[in-house]
Formats: C-alpha cells, structure tokens, sequence
C-alpha cells in the first residue's frame, strides 16, 4: 500500500497539564482530521453533584486557549466567588472549582444525565470552544483511580491528587472498573484506522495518566496488530517530574525515578509495546542506557516553556516517529 | 386559657421579594421562636440540572443580610463569570445565576438528591447563613405553576417571568402537583399550634406566591378551625404592583387592579379566611368600600423603602392582628 502522507492519522494519549502541552504543540502543526488526542478519564470523578473531567478539560482549554498558565489548570481569568460563597455554607473546598470553570461542569453533567455518552459531551464543549482538533475520552465507562497508601488507607484520586497534595505514601494504584470498561468508539475506530501512522505517548504520568489508558481491555492487542510505531516522551527530567508526582511515586514504588525508569514501567508491563522514547536533552547520557535495552532513543528539549517549545517537541516526535521502523 | 404574650406565635405566608420586605421588618421585632416564614414553593423549578428556589432564596439571602437590594433577588456583591462560561458554551442565560446565588444551588441539589428534604435543605443554609428565624418551605412536595396564556400557549412560571418578562396575557394558573402536595411538616404544626395569635399573608403576588400556599389540602380547613385573624397586606398600591406583575395579571384576569381586587381575590376563592386588611396611606379613600364588604381594613405606609418602613409595617401588622377579635 502507497503511503500517502497527506492522509495519515497521528494518535496521542494524554494525561492532564504536561500532556496537554505537547498536545497544543502537536494541533499547531497537524491539520485537525490528522490528529486524534485520547485523555486519560481514571482521575474523573463526581463532585458535589457535578461531573468532573480534569484531564479533558485541560486539554480541552489549552486546545482553546483558554488555559490558566499560571495555575495549569482551570480557565483563565478565573474568579472564585463561588468556591468563597460555598464555603460560607459549610461545604468542601478543597478542589478548586472556578466560577467560569463551573460553567463545563454544569453542561457536562446536565449532557450526561440527559443520555449523552462523555464523547458526545466532549465533543459539544469542545465544538462550542472552538477546538477544532478531535479530543476523545478513553471510555464512556467510568474508570476510578484509587490511590493504595503504604499506612494502608485507600484514597479516591482526587482526595489524595488534590486535598492531601500527594502526601501520603504511594503502595500501588487500582483502577476500579478498568476491567469491564470499553475504549470509546473514537478511540477504537483510531486505533483500527488505516491512516494511523503513529501512536504518542504524551509526557504524562504513566501510573495515574497512560496506565489506565493502556490497560483497557483490547487496547494493547489493537496497538500490537498495528505494527506502527509507538513513541514516549519521558515526564522525568533529571530525575524529576516538571509537574505532578511522577517522581515521588516511583521512589515509593521502588523503581527509579529517571527516564530510564519510565521506559523500564511501560516496557515491563506491556512487553515490545514501545518502539521510541525521547528523553530530555539534559538526560542526553542516559542514551546508551536505552541502546542497552534495545529501545531506540533520543535526547531534545523537552521542556516546554514557550509554544515554539511545544511546536519544537511536536516536530521532533513526528519526525522521530517517520524514522522509526517496526 | 390565659394569654401569655411571651409565649406566642406568628406564621407568616410569602412569596418573594415584596413578602421578604415585611418579614425583614417582623425578624426585627420578633425573636427567632415567635416567627414562622412558609415560602411559597409553586415557582421552584429544575434549571441546568440544578434545584432552584427562588422565593425561599429571596427571604433567606434577605434575612442573612445578604439579599442584593439593587437587584431584587440574588445575592449582594455578586459577579456573572459562571453566566458568562455558560454563554459561551452555547448554553441559554435568560436565567441569571450568580456565581456566588450558584454554591446554594449546588448544596441545595447535592442534599436533595442525597434524599433531604426540602425543609431540611433549607434548615441548613439557614444555619449556615447564620439566620435565625425559622424559614420552611410550604411543602417538600413538588409543585409547579404553569402559566396558561391566551394565546392558548402554557409556560412553566420561570419563563413566564423571567424568559418572557410577563409579556404573554395571562389567562390562568396551573399548579401541577398541588392536589397531592402535603404541607410541610413544619408548617402543619404551626398550623396546629395553641401559641400562633396571628396569620400574616405577605404583600405578595395573590395568584403565584399565596394561592399555591393556601390551596394545599388540609391548610384552609386548618386555618378556619384555628379562628384566629388572618391579616393581609395588600401588594397592590394606587393600583400598580410595586414589584411585579401583580396588576397587570389582575387586569388580565379581569379582575379590579387595586387593593380591593385583591380582597375580593382571596374572598372568592377562601370566603372568610381574612379577617383583616392592611393597605397603603394612598389608598385610604377605599377604607369604605372594605367596610361595606365586610372586611376590617386600616390604611398606613405600606411602602418599604428603609429598613425603618419595614419595621414600621411589621409593627402595624402586629397591632392591627392584636386588635381583631374573631
């Protein structure tokens, strides 16, 4: 079969603020049919009465432009007049609900008791935002990422994510439902797609953001039918994570906390899956240590502060995975 | 058996804005203990998913200091980002929440649908609002006014009143759900109690705020048995409503567009439930035509512009209910 290059398909998996950056990078350089973003949707959960989709909805408003750079997530120009006004009535207010941010939340759980599947919502918000590129959700099951502590507590996500600030001590992850949960059509008809040249694994946490992602049932069968390179970018810089708690969980996991670390989690538990990683300039000596593995590497800027960063990092994976036979 | 005025009870019925005025006015002059506040509940509706009420906001932000006298309704110091996300979701504004009015609409939906009743709902943001007198809703059942227009279209209140701005002429009123609406436990037993000297109706709207009160089972026949004064205010004023669409529904209805219509309202449909009549200073030459009815009638200022009018009124009504012997 010829290729043709102007009627190829690239599929990123994502989890929340560092996937999303990559993503925006990837949209200003793939027309909108050519990219399909898949987010993460284990760390949704409901919330005085409300559906919340952290993950969706950070992509979601960075795709629009309307991302809180300086908090990463939520909207810009964001207020907190109802956050304020439900505290005055003895509610929660750990999890940081915006007033125009509340907006999503509202139509999203309005959409979903009326029937609608998560896709179908997504797809709404995202028309009416004027994101044009095509974000779908892993599945329109529920996935629920409980946190198991080493004090043997377990911890809904977003309680331990947000209200006990990744604190507690990591002794594993479960996602509940992950069993009889099914991809979303989307992101089946992506993976089956013949145009599919090439699946990214966006600098997310592996744990919490790409695990659940990877472990619904049939998805790695699919990746493996497709003989097509799959690509990850490591979310550990110099043995940190840019953002979030990659780095700490894999210290209390027992595993180590580099790229090398990251490559040795999805290589472990899902076999020749990998074919590509890309690494931080900074990490450029750990280059051998993949040759050693037998996975193919390589070292760029992967810190993304400006979106000619992003456009850079989106460039480099594209190419990468062109080069990159099965 | 003795009277003791230390031990008495007052039972206000009101709907909103005009009502919530006069019971500012008796929480001023009456401990917690002596008042009771029945909402009117009729206008209630599910909007965007969420439990809005609006006649028992109005009385509770007013009795918590937190009432936006600007406006009318909602609460002071608010700000419209939520409308404004909401907008551009391509989601229908014509009913303006606030983003700090939204956190009593969030708690109040989460309690309900954690299986609270109305009255309990409401008993909580009450206390966290720091407000003392006892405010119930009429009934934890659900009630609906529909509008019947003579165009022959039927609209649920909300958009009558808010959406339609009261435009349609109105032919009548619907309240679904009134035959089988139980008064709320707390209202019954004010109803019954041996200490209420006094049955106060709010210059509210006749039609959409006190009728729907009245005209639950049981409530009438309760009043007439109790043989103690019924008082009502008059919310009409040289014949115009000062808020609301009380005239012109009255007009439409072909009813006299003056205090006098109003008496003659709660005549026709409740006989000889009121005993007495409160109207405005402007409208004393009609204190002749309330005798020939029949009716007690005084006029005084019933126009609160201070919170030293309403105070005022409230302290009339009390003297007025004091002076009736039935």
């Amino acid at each position: 079969m010829e290729k043709n290059l102007d009627n190829v398909e690239y599929l990123a998996l994502s989890g929340g603020v560092g996937g999303a950056k990559l993503v925006l990078g990837l949209s200003q350089i793939l027309a909108p049919e050519k990219l399909i973003v898949v987010a993460n949707t284990a760390d949704d959960f409901k919330h005085i009465g409300l559906n919340i989709s952290p993950d969706l909805d950070t992509i979601m408003y960075t795709l629009a432009n309307l991302n809180n750079s300086e908090l990463g997530w939520g909207q810009t120009k964001e207020t907190w007049q109802f956050l304020d006004a439900l505290g005055r009535l003895d509610q929660e207010t750990w999890f940081k609900i915006g007033d125009r941010d509340l907006a999503t939340h509202i139509v999203r759980t309005t959409k979903l008791d009326n029937g609608e599947t998560l896709s179908q919502v997504t797809k709404e918000l995202c028309f009416s935002l004027g994101v044009k590129h095509q974000l779908i959700p892993m599945t329109n099951d529920k996935v629920a990422t409980v946190v198991h502590t080493k004090s043997g507590q377990s911890i809904p996500f977003q309680q331990y994510f947000v209200r006990d600030r990744c604190v507690p001590k990591v002794r594993g992850f479960e996602f509940q439902g992950i069993a009889t949960a099914a991809p979303s059509p989307s992101f089946l008809k992506s993976l089956e797609s013949p145009k599919l040249r090439l699946i990214i694994i966006c600098p997310s946490n592996p744990y919490v953001s790409i695990d659940p992602i990877l472990r619904m049932r049939g998805v790695l069968d699919l990746i493996a039918e497709r003989r097509i390179p799959v690509v990850a970018i490591s979310p550990i810089i110099s043995g940190q994570a840019l953002k979030g708690p990659a780095a700490k969980m894999m210290e209390e996991l027992g595993e180590l906390a580099s790229a090398i670390g990251i490559a040795k989690h999805y290589r472990t538990l899902y076999r020749d899956m990998l074919t590509g990683f890309i690494i931080d300039e900074k990490d450029r000596r750990l280059e051998a240590d993949f040759t050693e593995m037998g996975l193919r590497a390589i070292a760029t800027n992967t810190v993304m502060v400006t979106l000619q960063d992003r456009i850079n990092l989106a460039q480099e994976v594209l190419r990468f995975g062109s080069r990159i036979t099965i």
